[in-house]
């Protein structure tokens, strides 16, 4: 972003406002990892947060409404794209960063436990989709940065083949619930870079 | 399978063993797509079935037992790999078939409840993970057939190759909640074909 955001909480970093929203997040991120979406409720994370009920129910309103706040900072603080020069190594790392991420202990249980509430809850599953549309978007510019170098065709979809990079790895942590491996990580870069670079992301 | 199978429950197809278990396995899926694996109980699914408690208890244990039963005759109902004569066709009618479950309201509802279940439930990602190990296994054969007919490279893993048809469905559907539509389904055909005719599943 080009300036500072505006929105409540986070217009004067590091005042009470943001550290309140900091112990909050943090407070429902350990209730996910601990109890899952079905165990969070608004009162023991306030608890936990050492802050008044009343305030997080006045900011927060829902527990989805804690959820989609902790989704959207989990976004803030993932990392930008990758610009190394060679599409293989930005989508590798992009490919990494995933591996790291679901098998991060805190990390992989929160996005279960969001995954997990999503099936039977349009909010959280909102959340989801609003968190994955941000990263995507984020690193699809890695494509666009190929294309003009000549790396892959003129009409790839950068968003598709980011999708492409990630799926092997959550396909196998949620569904098949298979190891998800450096292998698989590099895997998903071979295979996903050999059908870009044979025109198949072309749209 | 060459010969009936011979465990409990099995061993008399439409005697009262096998009517118990069908009815029990319904209950076990109304339950699933209306509540969720956490709304599961054993005595609901017994009265729901028509069947005495004890009964359930005995037979199934758990209510994890009732899911990976329910699994099992899923898989069992599942179709067999295609055999077209073409690896495309044969792969685009393994995708159009995860289409259709992921979209049909019960079957995509169950699977569902199964994956969240087994995020926070080890017997439920065992189930599982024995459903899609036996899936994967069956389809995979439509890539041994198309290396032996020379349509991909000798050595292409079928297993990942089915993996790969899957991939992108799933990640919709459960991680990033966007729609899983026709075009997703060719799409994923399309672009692990281009893969694997390049070698990029050769292991």
């Amino acid at each position: 972003m080009d300036q500072p955001s505006r929105s409540a909480g986070t217009v004067r970093p590091g005042g009470r406002t943001a550290r309140v929203r900091a112990a909050v997040l943090e407070a429902t991120q350990d209730e996910l990892v601990e109890r899952g979406f079905h165990g969070l409720t608004m009162d023991q994370v306030a608890a936990r947060a050492g802050v008044g009920k009343t305030t997080v129910y006045r900011r927060w309103g829902s527990t989805t409404g804690l959820v989609a706040d902790l989704m959207n900072e989990l976004a803030n603080q993932s990392s930008d794209h990758a610009d190394t020069g060679s599409v293989e190594e930005d989508l590798r790392a992009n490919a990494l960063a995933v591996l790291d991420a679901v098998n991060d202990g805190r990390l992989g249980a929160t996005f279960q436990a969001v995954i997990a509430a999503a099936t039977c809850d349009e909010q959280a599953a909102q959340a989801l989709r609003a968190f994955y549309s941000r990263r995507i978007e984020e690193w699809a510019k890695v494509v666009d940065l190929a294309v003009r170098r000549g790396e892959l065709p003129e009409g790839t979809d950068g968003a598709e083949v980011i999708r492409a990079i990630s799926a092997p790895l959550y396909y196998r942590l949620v569904v098949t619930r298979e190891p998800v491996t450096r292998v698989v990580a590099e895997r998903s870069v071979t295979r996903t870079l050999a059908a870009a670079r044979a025109g198949a992301f072309v749209v």
